[in-house]
């Protein structure tokens, strides 16, 4: 019975959503009174520098650097190669200014790009796409789910993407860069938008399948008699799926604008119909949360059902026992009376009798009992 | 009171949902960091070899063959009749990827066709129309309800329909295609379609009988003395709605898309009005199953509420066996105490005396229960 | 305590929807694998032969016949007077198809009317219009509600209807039809139509106030001592509401599509504000369903507080006894032991005292439990 | 314990809406089998005759007189100045039917104005509007919150309202026309009918404003050791919130209709920014009564966990006396055997031993408990 | 046990809603009856005069002066620069018809600008749009959130700001007014209004951190023996996440109509962005309220959970208590008894036998326990 002192904190193994809830209120929360079009950090300041990744390619070759300093990535503009550059660590408030002015960014999407709380969203800017989206990876050690601010402008002829910290999800995006035959390669700065999106779409279905073993494992629990572990895991299960709809919901409707919309940095006839694809997907995760949402809706008024059915068959315990040995007791304690005058306690068969007596009512009780199904 | 302990996972005889809500996810995460347009499959490695079969026919002849290769069906291909090729099999990429070329499809569909995890959907690609939609089959043996995804491509003059295994779902279907005088041998291409996916939605009927049945034996079982093993049952039938659910949803855009947008492919004098009809029909499954999860969740509701009558009852034995017992008990404790002086115990009518007390007092206690109607 | 194994089942007296649920699936389930246009009727074969009822009019003369053949029928047909056909009885094919050549029909039609497991709906085939709905009958005999299909033909001057059997429905029709002075004489096909829909729709408040009346004397019901047979009513109730629901959700649509768009058969500017009327209605029903439901969820949740109730005043009645008695008990029990060497027991006034105390432990705990306020 | 006997319907004090549902239902099903357009009223049969009360009124003057026959009214019709012909009792059908003659009524709106179970609902008939309103007004004495039907047709220069009863609810308008220098004396027809629905809104707040005392003061009842009297209150509140919220909805698209369609009788630039300001007013009715409901749902969970609570604590006493005093008189018990080889009844501290265990026992279940912070 | 008799009232501590419920009724009720358009002020009648403030600036100079009547402000009226009037303080009618009359507002304008218990809403007036908002403010000292009303008048070239006492919200727009460099200096008055605005949504960010950190400290409490303070203040929370979404709720369409359609007021190109951006700021409140919502409800249940896991615990010490020693004072009972003729009493072994099988009972019934997992 300790057991049931624990906090439901303590019981958060097994892939906790790291407090996104936290940070983007706090995060929010600091900018009040703050002038919009004033740069500054939300996110936590961390002390390792920025990692600047360029890559610059056509068909034919790839150029991939990590780059000291912005000024280097210049030469690879307005060329006819494709250009990217994924910047990790927002905490260099002079480096995403430079980015800023030097691919001709609104005010507003800098400011975008270092408020780490804000919901995903699309925004046209004629010149540019700027795509906000939450990116969820799984740490590998301790099980727990992370949630990242992912930015991305898409121009025409660039890419640029900005994350919080430095992270593996691009990296297959990044083999397939290097290698020339493949389909992103021959394929323009749109194209490449869409593997970048995909890419974090695709994670969704990492993290969504850590859940469904999750449930399948509460489901396995869901016995009688080892439920109780089962209620702080039920709980969690039901706030992290919370939380991670509200980090996909939106996707919804920005994929669907670029699938649908015609915007000018995107190519209607190459590029849409991939954007459409991811859309699918989309819909997908979402329907999948909504579905184990219910599924542990389900599983928690199971639980309840099965405490109830545990209840009873405590207090049919109790119920049987006093019933029977109640009377019992009281026959004997009569006979135990002192009274002087008592016939039958002078009878030699008075003690044979009584227990003679008790043994029916014992008996009878039983029978009732099985005859109301009791056990 | 032994049964309470088996797991709600034992108890899934009669109908279970395969695991599709596995299946999907593991099959989607399979596909992260993979170039979209990349080719694999993403259901299990089966061991049996795809089964080919064509259909050539007009309202005066059919062909019926099972193929060995592909290459077979290149005679038939373009002409007057119509061409139906049902390939049952996924796990062979080069023959998938040998229909792409020849019937010249797009890399997405091909991609489509090989994940088996996908939503259904449709899409529109000029000189076909892709769908992919869920079939449900209930396994005669082992009750068990298997998902499988099916994929239509309809162009002018050819169907192809892409299964992970054969099953009995086309069997009517063929046999009608044998028959002469059938309207799907008057009719072309676009009309055979509209029979093939109302074969799967008349397949949910079935299935949807299944439910109901069950549905009706808990009704039957929801009596106050057995209830206890409707508790599982019931859960695992909210759990199957909820997967079920799931599966048909989508359907309602896919078949009101082509019963009321125009497409290439499809006839909209002719055909139209038929999938509209089909329309009418799935709207119905996703009622029926929307209300059937009403009444679980009602007779959830009543289960409870059966569940504390059953505990009140409990809980009413036991205080009246306590409430009559203790005081008469007491009293006999109280004469059987070893005073010196304790004058009733002289009295020749001290014994009589309280064993009339006594009486009294039962008579009395049971009198006020039957007053509050407690039995 | 008898009375809490009753089953629910065996509770439904007092109007029970006659299954509605088991006849679509079955219904439906029957067409699988059956040529879409093969003509076959999925309701039970009955044995009494079809009544065919023809009405002919105009605002000067009536002609009300019941037909031996569909022949006898086709001297009315074409002319500038109104006719009715009412088919009652679906089970000769041979009847049906008859009716299908002499009005026209679309093979489509011909299968929904025979279909009777169908979800309400409207099709316009130009020259007529083809609606499906429910009609709901009281039983005066069982209290039963009877759901039946209703398939209305509307054409230029001419209205077919479709019944499984014959009930009194039509009857106030009817005796509007034989007197020459009422609207109906007066107007065309289209009116007609409307009265008939109208009385379909009047029905459902017979229907509704059944359940009204049942609300109502649950809500009497809802007392603290009697409520236990309230349960199974109210899982009745609410089950019957989602039926219910079932069949009139969707003709708000089909309503609202005479209402507001423009058919061919019904005239634009006479007729058509009849079933916007009709519509209101319509909304009126599914909002008061949707009324009787919150309420029946209600009262539910407080049955159920009211059982806590109930268990809490066992349970302090129980609680009380006990806490009073035990200690009182244990008090004798130490002065019934047998102990060679205890001075209380030679005290003459050592009786006395104990009495005394136990006396005043008996008051204490009262006057703590009046305190508390536990009674 | 003698108040939970109590039935929750004669609890009802404090302002019970007067039984809306069983007006709507009865009056509807009423109609069933009658024909469209046949006049007669719903509501009960009124010995006292219909009150006519006449305004004509334009900036300079107001004439407000009480007709004794229609007829009386036609002087007025027509002119320049406003006419305003409040009739209250709708029992007199002739006097229904005059007025549709002489304001050129359609049919369908006579017979709305006598159905009074009617849905809000507004209808357009070129020369005038028609407008369906629910009264809801308070009685002073009774506190009962009566409902009644209030239907307005919007004439160009003429308004006439239709009620089953004479009430206070225009009283601050008539006040108003009497008194030269207010608004309503500038304008139309058009901006009189705005003054009535507003006051017809307005005393919405009026019922709001008694609902808000009532959760408040079942706010304050929410306590552990009263709250057993909140449950009927509770139920009230919900159901009558459910019917409120019935009643006022459709006033919604109604009022909306008005702001933001063109009517012929209602001046554009003038009368509808008015019309606008009653829909946000509308709105907030709504959004306070789903406010109140969900707010009654929370206080209704409380309830159940503060009751929830109190069994705890009944328990907990229970079961710390059980267990206290169970081993306790076991002991004592098992040293009042009779044996006659029993040491340590003889020894000399045998009797102070076992008080000394008994002792021990007792203090040692008690701080077990008190660890375990059962109290 | 005590804190359990605690109101729950009593324990709103640490930031309540201050009644604004009880304000919006109690205001609107309050206007029955009056004529629109007439004005009187719904809030309380302060005793402090209203506090005007004027700011008129370019980016070359800012003049900011506390007005003693409202004439002072004419001379900065009309011209280049742009002119902000904040009036804190409604209680005075002449002063707003005074600035009405100056302003050339609309008399609904002035009407609403008093009634402080409206929803929240946005209307154009041609020559200037007049939005309503709700500020939401924590009192640093009580920790109390107060909801006022704040009426914004945009004009071409002036703001005029209404709120019903002074407060530090527009603190900081003040401070960026005072400071040349700043945007809003190089900008018109539609910006002034952009930058208000956000102040107010960015206010709500402070509440939902306050509320944030609520649910994480009941989130810490929801172990098994301290959980039961958790419950008045998960009751608290959740009745002010539904006031607060009430609030919260009408500004999306605000906002978002500000950002999405033309107004005169409203620079297309320069300002309307920035409103965009605050329409993402405000659906994230909106989503973050429902997530809150949502995880206190999830918290209920779990509690709920918890609590019958703890009524389990305590029945399950209560049973084993009174199984294993009811049969042993039973047999203690019945050695006790008095017969004359009961050969087991005069055994020499008598003792230790009956010792013995009790103790052999006692070590069976704890491995029952033991083999039941009961501890």
């Amino acid at each position: 019975m300790k057991k049931s002192k624990k906090s439901i904190r303590e019981i958060r193994s097994g892939g906790a959503v790291k407090r996104p809830m936290k940070k983007s209120m706090k995060d929010m929360a600091g900018t009040v009174g703050k002038a919009p079009g004033t740069l500054f950090h939300t996110g936590g300041q961390k002390t390792v520098s920025p990692v600047i990744t360029l890559f610059s390619y056509d068909a034919a070759s790839v150029e991939h650097r990590t780059l000291k300093t912005l000024e280097e990535c210049r030469p690879f503009m307005g060329g006819e190669r494709v250009l990217w550059l994924n910047i990790d660590g927002l905490h260099k408030l002079k480096l995403i200014e430079a980015a800023g002015v030097m691919f001709n960014l609104h005010p507003l999407t800098l400011e975008d790009i270092l408020h780490t709380g804000l919901r995903p969203k699309i925004e046209d800017f004629g010149s540019y796409l700027f795509v906000v989206v939450k990116t969820l990876e799984l740490d590998p050690e301790s099980g727990e789910v992370g949630e990242e601010q992912l930015s991305l402008v898409i121009g025409k002829g660039f890419v640029l993407s900005f994350r919080e910290k430095p992270g593996p999800l691009f990296n297959p995006v990044i083999a397939r860069l290097d290698n020339p035959g493949t389909n992103v390669r021959q394929r323009g700065a749109d194209y490449l938008s869409y593997v970048l999106t995909d890419s974090v779409v695709d994670s969704y279905f990492t993290i969504l399948e850590q859940f469904e073993s999750r449930i399948e494992a509460l489901d396995e629990e869901l016995t009688d008699s080892v439920a109780r572990d089962a209620l702080p895991a039920m709980y969690l299960l039901k706030k992290e799926l919370i939380m991670l709809r509200k980090s996909v919901w939106p996707l919804r409707e920005i994929i669907n604008s670029i699938g649908r919309s015609r915007y000018q940095v995107i190519d209607d006839e190459e590029t849409r119909p991939f954007f459409r694809d991811i859309y699918d997907n989309i819909v997908l995760v979402i329907e999948t949360v909504e579905t184990y949402r219910d599924i542990v809706i389900g599983m928690y008024d199971t639980w309840l059902a099965l405490a109830n059915n545990r209840m009873n068959d405590i207090m049919k315990v109790l119920t049987i026992i006093a019933t029977v040995f109640m009377p019992l007791s009281f026959i004997a304690g009569v006979y135990g009376m002192n009274f002087h005058y008592m016939p039958e306690l002078e009878s030699p068969f008075g003690y044979y009798a009584v227990l003679g007596v008790m043994g029916s009512i014992f008996v009878g009780m039983i029978l009732f009992f099985r005859t109301r199904k009791w056990f």
